[in-house]
């Protein structure tokens, strides 16, 4: 089992808001020890899949993330020197839990962009979630796995703006988020230098990840 | 490694042109003897797992299926008497395909339509893999890949219905399919009894399944 998961940081350069950063994990042992891997671990008999991700990733991060998706499993025969199928997930961290994060000790935290140099087939994997994370922005809410529970119109194009890394403007997002219907008005505003800005929701009825039927893994 | 393929059959009922049918396999030993199941068997040490799933498909019912695409691995503890993680492929046979397929011992062909009572847990695993043939027709050429080469816009549009079971509008499909640039007109037309209808093939372009940046599997 590993994880892949993403977060937001301020960005390093001026031209967006936020960077796309994720969690690894520096390697103890042999193979690749040293290297920077996926955070993971083994399933054991008695848990499923997700649960073992869950679990692989506490132990290995402390993070607890609230969205938590199958993504691929890779199988390739020469991906480790032994046999090793893995089943991967990835998550998105809420703004409010990448503040709460633990310092570990062989914990790190890098940006996506020109993130090469994992062990194993780690890199591919990688590249592939982002993928998924960019295909996904289209036809469901997952931006908003980003963010806290209130946010703005701009707070969502900023994380539009970061999976996609290309500026949107900000007029046509309006519209098509509008009518998307994703997310719902509240009464309440955001108050600062600026005119007030409306704060949103996430619409409950549109679930934040469509998983289609299939039914929580039990365990 | 388990197997769910899609084919196209005449139509049963006046309403629509095709039903999606699929073949299953009668369990010749425990667990679950005599029930029928999806098409599988086990990975071998060296073979990837897309390679695995094409070997114990053609050796269960001889197909050998030109689109095969990764569903989701299935782990819940209690889906076997023994720990079984089941990688899962999905497979299209295009028309000709399944007129060449021989009669095999063992194999039944069923539609999708009220298939129920499958061994393990495999009836949820394809009712998992119609969602995913269902979402996926609104955002790629899916649907062509149970056509031959050359097709009409009706024929197209036959295939979109029997998927979404249910009826569209002749004008409406073909301004969304003309729009989405997916297939391209050929100079060549199909006579029959009616006016002769323009026939039209795939957009090369535009793969049959966007797999995203994920390499071949080796082996």
């Amino acid at each position: 089992m590993s994880t892949v998961i993403f977060a937001l940081r301020p960005a390093t350069h001026p031209s967006k808001k936020w960077d796309i950063v994720m969690p690894v994990v520096r390697r103890t042992r042999d193979p690749h020890e040293g290297e920077w891997a996926l955070p993971g671990g083994w399933l054991q008999a008695d848990e499923g899949l997700s649960a073992a991700a869950s679990r692989t990733l506490a132990e290995t991060t402390g993070l607890h993330p609230a969205y938590l998706e199958q993504l691929y499993a890779f199988g390739a025969v020469d991906r480790s020197p032994t046999r090793v199928v893995s089943v991967v997930y990835w998550a998105l961290l809420r703004a409010d839990a990448v503040e709460e994060r633990a310092e570990l000790e062989n914990v790190a935290w890098f940006s996506v962009d020109g993130l090469w140099g994992l062990a194993f087939d780690h890199d591919e994997i990688v590249q592939y979630a982002l993928w998924r994370l960019q295909n996904k922005l289209d036809y469901s809410g997952i931006a908003q796995g980003f963010l806290p529970e209130l946010f703005t119109l701009s707070d969502l194009r900023e994380v539009h703006e970061a999976v996609l890394n290309r500026p949107l403007d900000p007029a046509n997002f309006r519209r098509q988020i509008e009518s998307s219907k994703e997310i719902v008005a509240t009464d309440e505003f955001r108050k600062g230098s600026h005119r007030p800005a409306r704060l949103y929701r996430t619409n409950s009825e549109i679930a934040l990840a469509n998983h289609g039927p299939l039914k929580p893994e039990t365990q």
